[in-house]
């Protein structure tokens, strides 16, 4: 039996489905860029930041990890042939909320030593500051050599109140 | 001075900031759930799988990748209380059509060894038969030990032509 979850995906999609006008598009995005955010479920990136369907790449993590981003961002700009990017991260973070310890504790605590161990060398990539993280995250992609030297990188922050973003670098 | 694809976030989302309202949600996914889907420009998670803003957290990689998301799912269930999973990957997927080896000799002809170095142990996750990937993903999922043995995890193919999503597993 669907879960309330499942039900809500399949009844709200039939009605997208039934006015969906735009299956022609193509798989590259036209726009040629990508946007790095964090999953967080205050962020409805296409809405926020004004992103058609079939212009941008969208990839959202935890925290908007540039590290933990890495294998995506090499598809979408070799494979997929994007030349921008905006990292995109954002206020009240729950990144900003716990330590890597911490995390590491609750998996001990909660899923047991299997998992724990399962982990063992998983850094969660928190962090304490929120614009000293976009600089880093931003630092991070254009040192790194799987990013063309020529691609613009920009780092913004958005905010979860006023729905604003500010850009930092 | 920005580029264009920065001046769209710009006024796109002067728009967006001046007409929001939703600034006071919290910090969890009020219906404690995750997605976890593909950065494919086709996709618009919020509108095509009907999630209103604040109701749960959007996972995006190449792909829709179980074990590149693993980071972001510990955080997801065991820091921010969600407690269900769905997967939903999608037709005419940009990682259908090539193969690790491909991707780590377009870094290494369009970046060089220093990148292809870099990355020389990295998995694409490339794979070739989509309702395929969508099982083994869930099956990922289910047996590792860092998602608690409760948690529902759904499989979902959406089509990029019909807007429509269908259950897998």
């Amino acid at each position: 039996m669907p879960s309330d979850v499942q039900k809500n995906l399949q009844e709200k999609n039939a009605a997208y489905a039934k006015q969906f006008t735009q299956g022609s598009l193509a798989l590259p995005p036209a726009k040629k860029y990508l946007i790095l955010t964090c999953m967080d479920a205050r962020i409805d990136p296409a809405a926020a930041f004004g992103i058609d369907l079939g212009d941008a790449h969208v990839i959202r993590n935890a925290g908007g990890s540039a590290r933990d981003a890495h294998r995506s961002i090499i598809i979408s700009q070799q494979l997929l042939g994007t030349k921008e990017i905006l990292l995109i991260k954002h206020t009240d973070c729950g990144m900003l909320t716990f330590s890597n310890e911490d995390a590491h504790g609750l998996v001990v605590k909660n899923l047991g030593p299997t998992a724990a161990a399962e982990i063992a060398s998983l850094n969660f990539h928190a962090f304490p500051d929120l614009e000293a993280a976009v600089k880093e995250d931003v630092e991070t992609l254009k040192k790194g050599a799987t990013v063309a030297a020529d691609v613009p990188i920009s780092g913004w922050i958005y905010d979860v109140k006023t729905g604003e973003v500010s850009q930092v670098v």
